[in-house]
């Protein structure tokens, strides 16, 4: 018996994704490079997976770059942006509730020199539009807000923020992580003010060590990676060819089985939530049942109960669950995201991140609601003894 | 009938490495930050994997950090060398054959406002012990000299560099671009006066998309990609698990056949030497049969027909070249490496680079030189008329 409930950390492969990816494998092997039919072959089918990207996002082929992850795609856009861009000013912003790869690259910066304002959130894990207003200043060159955060799912107003940022400051540039939104959220970049956007390809069943980045048209960026010149000169160095097939395939499938995908997501949240309201005392779910939260993440407290303790206990019975985000599960359970909420630190100490996919079943939902169940009781009556 | 002779640019990935990518991306889907057994089981072989790297190279496991490909590895050293050493001062050196990777960004970083060497090459493609050790000066905080040329195969003396280099200036750095020697030649890095050394998976059967940099211990080092601080937080992101595991079993082949195969490329490569002066008229062969060359690179030139010319007509039967480098290819066939040896115009012009893969027989070399013999009587013919 294997649930995996993890679905924020990664994703397994799709089928068709690892076809995909043999293909490439196995036959065009060439460097798109090449001037040769070997070479042409893969560069039609980097084109194809280009503007599938481009369609999912909701904006034109020109404004997609690969890059080897979601890391690499806001270190591109964050250090890009901020180099080519740096006449206009010293001033960045961010959220306090950021993946490690936009706020540790922010703490970087600040080191280097540049003034940075890190927004708080309330205490349902939101940014506030009346702060975002209040700290744009004419020297800001770039404000970067997550869409979906990692660890708790909420959703953060994209769009009003877009609008305030170029009401205040039409040169000010947007970045918007958006890992953990692709695919769980419909949305058109070219709706939106936003200049620029990454998207990583195992978050959505596609290969890890690619992702892609949004650039919007004509909007100044740096080079990241200098080479030979691939990307459009944006990205050098040899293309990550079953990466890029494998992503692109992902994509497809997304796209065409969005609808049904986010609704039977949604289902399940709906059920789990219920369920454990229902089966489970002494505990407190951070992400709501709303449109304001993503469908896929849901963290909850098991008050009394150490979230490694429970993380391990579930593992036993093969269920997959995470404390806090994969990357800094490993630095003990301690959650950046939960304490900028202000959460108390029983409710920290004992948070588990439950993540679905449009694979997980109720079934799945209801043994491992069972088994928490059972884990809590008999854990929490060891700790009382 | 295809006769990929192209090795240089990428090769075929071997069936068992398209094996071992298959099981990441079949089964052990996890994310090797995750503190569950999805998580632990690959971490376990992400470290097998860089154990057969760190043998191959003649390092420690610690030694060796995985990027995206040989342009992230050479951007990371170079990049990261001069960022934690600065106070050793503001020069750099390079050659004016380094690949684009290198060459590229010590143009860019000369914009930053280093001061930057590059040294000449002699009409065989090797620069002068004399030189480097005339230019490094107190001041040099990184000399970057790629150990196989990819054009032409000529072997940089990197062990004498490294001597003359530590000998007149202890602090000075030294970063070896080794993609187109790791596998092809044999050395042990910790016989070497090297602090830094970068490999390609899609050069040696691997996959693209991977590569590693090894830098050696205590050597100070600031990351490229900052964010959840995998890899000993020298190069955040999640990892490229299918990557990394393909990478692994390409080096394990590599390591097991190397004597076999390097023996193999040596004898084609002779073989098809001797073809060539025997069967084909007015051609100059750069790249030497002596311990000076690499055995899997040969350039020559067939005077009078433009190299596009031949790479296409050769197309035509199934068998693939190159015009220079896979990189500079798409710019029109100019070679800044053949144009530093000195090389005339007509030489340049019409230069094709053949590379060899172990796999490569002796009688697809009979059969190409066959093809190469008729298209240069045929299409010097009409150029006559």
């Amino acid at each position: 018996m294997e649930i995996y409930l993890d679905n924020a950390a990664t994703t397994k492969p799709a089928d068709e994704v690892v076809e995909a990816m043999l293909k490439s494998l196995k036959e065009m092997y060439g460097n798109p490079s090449s001037l040769h039919r070997k070479g042409v072959e893969i560069e039609r089918e980097i084109k194809k997976a280009r503007k599938s990207v481009a369609k999912a996002l909701g904006c034109s082929e020109k404004e997609v770059i690969f890059t080897s992850g979601g890391t690499e795609a806001n270190n591109l856009a964050i250090r890009g942006l901020i180099k080519a861009n740096k006449r206009n000013g010293n001033h960045l912003i961010t959220s306090k509730i950021e993946h490690k790869s936009v706020l540790a690259l922010y703490n970087e910066l600040e080191d280097e020199g540049y003034r940075v304002t890190y927004l708080d959130v309330d205490e349902n894990g939101f940014i506030s539009l009346e702060e975002i207003e209040r700290v744009i200043s004419s020297d800001t060159v770039l404000v970067s807000i997550m869409h979906v955060n990692n660890e708790i799912g909420s959703i953060q107003p994209i769009n009003e923020v877009g609008k305030i940022i170029k009401k205040k400051n039409p040169k000010a540039l947007f970045h918007v992580d958006g890992v953990q939104s692709f695919g769980k959220i419909k949305f058109a970049l070219r709706d939106l003010s936003v200049d620029s956007f990454s998207i990583s390809g195992h978050k959505f069943h596609g290969p890890k060590g690619i992702g892609a980045l949004y650039i919007k048209n004509n909007v100044k960026i740096k080079p990241f990676l200098i080479g030979g010149g691939q990307e459009a000169s944006l990205r050098s160095g040899t293309e990550n060819v079953p990466g890029i097939l494998g992503l692109g395939k992902a994509v497809e499938l997304m796209i065409e089985n969005q609808e049904k995908n986010i609704h039977k997501i949604k289902h399940v949240k709906s059920y789990l939530l219920k369920l454990m309201e229902q089966e489970l005392e002494d505990i407190s779910i951070t992400s709501k049942e709303n449109e304001e939260y993503a469908p896929h993440i849901i963290n909850v407290s098991l008050l009394g109960i150490r979230s490694e303790i429970m993380l391990h206990s579930l593992e036993g019975d093969g269920i997959y669950v995470s404390s806090g985000s994969a990357c800094s599960a490993k630095k003990r359970g301690y959650s950046h995201v939960l304490e900028a909420m202000g959460m108390k630190e029983a409710y920290i100490d004992s948070a588990i991140r439950i993540s679905l996919s449009y694979t997980n079943t109720e079934e799945e939902i209801a043994y491992a609601v069972d088994k928490i169940k059972k884990h809590l009781t008999s854990l929490r009556k060891i700790i009382k003894r």
